[in-house]
């Protein structure tokens, strides 16, 4: 059935204008990052239910990361969270990576699980804290020479909970000095990705607390810092295609951490709650992939893809398994979308006729084009069966309860 | 000074025709219950932030509630958290409290923390889950008994993070036949307070998501069962005095958690946030004292005013004198709603006339006012300076770190 | 190229376990109402942007209405709103909807746009006032009967812009008052939808705030009162389902206004902003169909399917047009959810095998088998092109402009 | 009893180390501005309740603004909306406000309310349209010039109601050009402020949605770029304290639009929602008064407090005072902080010590403070109630229904 599916479906595309074989190209184009931390066991403030068979080291993790890889041969590079994935050598952990088929990707600071950080850490009044979160970034900027990575991926945890706590810009000029130290040891090939949250773990204010004050940081640091959009880091009804379209017209875009959100930073799997969000983030960075002026295009064609989750109640390999397809499933559509259509339609200002262009390469089935794509790919048309139907689940139970978690 | 500021304060209040004795008779009724579990150590998903002192287990943490009752004269009440207060014997754990000057309150099952509890504890699929959990409640009811306690406050957490994880109205019956075992174990004297919660730890639906849930339990269990309000679970923009107006009304509010939020349930000290909400809630409970119908206003004198919070960042005791402080002080500004002159402008329609009414209360400081109840009530007339002066802070440091939390 | 979509689809299906005639038959049977004021001028506080070929009264109005149900066959129709469609005669009015093969739905009320309503209708202080607007209503409910209508469909835009403005427990009783008034009005046959806002045009309290007060109404007034749920009349991340299956449940579902909102109450075109979450209210509607109670499935089977939109900038036609589309398409999609495959995972507690159950059925391409229900039901396989390439559009602008508005 | 009041209020400031002639020379100098059309008809998209006395032209506004500053001493300018106050002669309407003892203060250009801005003014794809709508500004400096003001005060309604309507980017580029083309017809004093709004009128896309886009538009224009905080205008729990210090440290803030709001953009009167978030904000702006870095302090004094509110429901004149007097009093709070003692409080991170500190100073009843103020500017302690003693509200009843509203 995959077969006439494919022929009806390419046929049907082709005759809307898409260039079905160029689709393919993109989507064999597409890498997405995997995070070490998200084979790790995870939960509420309430409770963290501990499964069976999580990675107990960060070998483990990268060899689950490497399943995902292998079913799926998009998600080639796994990020790492420091101190979750420190080990004595970084350079036999990134072996390890090679012969799983992997590379390292993003070195995640984590300024938010020492004791000292309590009133904050590159926001702390007091300069030992400072001090001592800023050389924790240097030493991730250290991993990441020796790993190989080019991008440093900032998540600033600070913030304050009530009024008067301490001074709102008070702080923020101590966190500009700790990113400018920190922009400084970068590596000229190295990119610091500045990502900003609307609140949790602080509950008055957040030093970064939206995309405007991630902006007005890279701005100021310089071109290698870039903002990094959690999609699930906004306050309720913001439309983050429109500050993604807003941080590529800049040239400021530096990636993702997908996940979905239906309250707060849920941190579900993507695109489980409303996947035309996804999809039209999607089609922002498709019209800058077509755009006529090179630095738009360029930063379109850089973006760091990076899955950011916390399956709380999910088996771990499958629900990263189920967020990458699902990506993988948004950007295929958006990638049907006729550009030239829904141009058309913009200069006559039709509105109706815009707007069904869009929606109607939504409502595609793209599981043809996705099993033919996989298939050239080398991987399974179907990554999830397969995965079920192997028996790495249940071979990794042995390695008991109690593995890894934040 | 503070004479002078009272009897300034007095002519004040008598020349706008308030009763201020009368005020400072409902200022002496006023309880407060704080739980046991505010003195423990708590913090978000990220991080908890262990301090030293922290009580190492239930009898201490009397002994802390104590400290906030000896300064404030109006917390005689602790609540306990089963199994988190679990001891061997609990009618010496209450004669612990009584010598303390204390009894104990509310009892809250714990349906959240059993790893069989990933899907849910009341409405879990599984018979035998269920089975445990209303077990667990039976049993807190038992302890109730013991302990002289007449609330059992029950949370539930349950919910699905997808749809299609469970059937929503499949949990919503099991639900309702396990709140009936449970209702039906009550002892007459005995009250069940539902309570209800807008998300978290659940991320796609929350079994009971709102007060209508709780409410339509509530109704059909029977009137021993009450709607529980957490001032932090609600939507943002929720008109939270509306919904305590309402179940004031229907004779079916059971009491409050107090806390405060900005965000999502940020459990932060009560008052802090938007002061104003909760003086708008004490206005249409002091409404409901002055009532027409005997139902409505024995609802009103029977509602159970308790603190939940959850303090990451602050000392302990401190922050549950300051959220007792603070609800003293807005119930008082609210006594001083002269409700005859709201309704006059009420009834000419005259908006301003009738919010001016309103806001003229909230404006006033009742220090003074507090000073002299206080006084008159045998407590310090600063109770957080009187603490701090004390030595209790420094004594319970020899607790060392690592005490109790959730 | 429909005829080998339409088999693949249909073996695709079939394959899944899925009924395909029987989904067909429900398809059939979906009937979907438009609203008379969908066809008139519409707009913001801020600006009506006055379109020509609008429809100059209530007759023109079901002239366009009848456009919708010839091109779709699902809208046989309409609802009325009074004064603004107040004609001197509505037998007539009635016959002009028969020969249009229209018949006249649910009687909207209008309690709002008298100089009288200015602090509420059915709710005033003022007992003159709302004997107005609860003769208003039974005058309303006369229309019914002439025009053989049995749906009183009320919406009450009460509610204060300032704390204090007036009593919330005072304005409950007025409010429960006049309904009982109203519902004994009734005839047998007819039913009062009671609508429910979470606010404007009031932006301190609305009397019938959420579905838990329309609720407590219906249930007290008995059984011809039921909850009208307007899809954009909640709180940011409410779960609209979860109050769907709620209602349902209990048997006080009583229909639909289907609109689109990502902010406030946008009354966007539905299914344009989060088009899952209708695939998902949909989900409910098709499981309680389903239900082993004859009381579900009845309120299921009863549920009156209505738009509620107002189009500032859209061509009227085509956008109503877009609307039953759209929910002829998630209602479709809901349809092919294999419920016996959810319902094992559920039983397995497998959440990503359940949540996939769910996801797939969206993720399908229904077009073929909407065109193929089309042409069985005699109109165009695609409505929209259809309409356009008719001269309808064309010939009503000899309208002119300044039709109808609101 | 206000002398003695006062005098139990000056003894209790300087013994809190608060320089209580300073706080009144602050009171004294600060100046609200009050808008035209605050005083016109306004309403919600449902109804304009019309109201008898309303002005019926820019004259008849102006003389009840300086009924505003007639009582209160501290409003002395009215800002301008063209063309609602478009007059023949604006010399002549300038000569009226002179007599009348007032300024006339922001030109606020209308760019949505002509047919042709549909979709969109200064983003508008036409190059036609967009040429009108600069065209149009223009022509407000142009005023600006005439009637000696130095403030162009820009909302932008501009945005799209579906995704593809138009380019996001597309649409930030011409926003861009047409703004340049603005600025450089600027007169060197004076200053462009840029107003951001969440959503409203557009639904899907505001073209300057929140303040990050409002400051990257002004960081490229230049130094007589600021961005305008109405603060009704962000998503629900957006800290707009931060906002304000965040702009204040970057000196680009240029004014604000004061109202309250629960839900969206509710405008009503300032203060009566949340009060304390008012506060709030003149904390952050009391804190960079007094900032060691003369830019800041700079931008701080000069801050454009302007009332942008939409009075449905209350009689226009008494609710601008309400709101005047709402600002001068959280205001008069914010003054009361002491500023050592918060930073003391910062520097021990003494949490509770820090808030307490800011608080403390919201719990004082400033009305003897206010009164004196009063007194000394030669105005009725209490403002609100002189005027309603006053027989104006009388006098312009002969105007009859039907003035001037938007």
């Amino acid at each position: 059935m995959v077969d006439s599916a494919y022929t009806l479906f390419e046929r049907q595309q082709t005759e809307r204008g898409i260039d079905v074989e160029q689709v393919k190209e993109h989507l064999k184009a597409l890498k997405i990052e995997t995070p070490s931390w998200g084979y790790g066991d995870s939960g509420t403030r309430f409770k963290v239910f501990k499964q069976t068979g999580i990675p107990r080291n960060a070998f483990e993790k990268l060899e689950d990361a490497a399943q995902v890889h292998h079913f799926t041969g998009i998600c080639p590079s796994v990020a790492l969270h420091i101190p979750w994935d420190k080990v004595e050598d970084y350079a036999q952990l990134q072996q390890h990576a090679s012969h799983l088929g992997l590379t390292l990707g993003a070195i995640n600071p984590n300024l938010f699980q020492e004791d000292d950080y309590i009133f904050g850490s590159l926001c702390n009044l007091q300069p030992a804290i400072r001090r001592r979160a800023i050389d924790h970034v240097l030493e991730c900027i250290e991993v990441a020479r020796t790993v190989n990575s080019s991008i440093i991926s900032l998540w600033l945890a600070d913030g304050t909970n009530y009024p008067g706590q301490d001074s709102i810009r008070g702080r923020k000029h101590r966190l500009f000095e700790s990113l400018q130290e920190i922009y400084q040891a970068l590596a000229p090939e190295m990119r610091l990705l500045i990502e900003y949250k609307f609140f949790e773990p602080a509950f008055y204010h957040t030093d970064l607390g939206d995309w405007g004050m991630a902006y007005n940081m890279a701005l100021k640091l310089g071109p290698q810092a870039e903002v990094l959009v959690d999609t699930g880091h906004h306050a309720q009804g913001t439309n983050v295609e429109q500050i993604v379209a807003y941080l590529l017209d800049e040239q400021k875009l530096g990636g993702f951490h997908f996940n979905s959100r239906k309250y707060a930073d849920d941190d579900l799997i993507v695109g489980s709650v409303n996947p035309y969000e996804l999809f039209l983030i999607f089609y922002q960075i498709r019209e800058a992939l077509a755009d006529s002026q090179d630095a738009v295009r360029q930063n379109a064609a850089n973006i760091a893809y990076m899955i950011d989750q916390s399956h709380c109640i999910e088996p771990k390999i499958p629900a990263m398994l189920r967020s990458v397809l699902n990506v993988q499933t948004y950007y295929a559509k958006a990638l049907l979308i006729n550009l030239a259509e829904v141009r058309q339609a913009q200069e006559q200002q039709d509105v109706l006729a815009a707007e069904s262009a869009i929606r109607e390469a939504f409502e595609f089935d793209v599981t043809p084009l996705l099993q033919v794509v996989r298939e050239e790919l080398g991987v399974p048309a179907d990554p999830m069966r397969a995965y079920l139907k192997s028996d790495y689940g249940q071979r990794i139970l042995a390695r008991g309860k109690g593995g890894a978690s934040w």
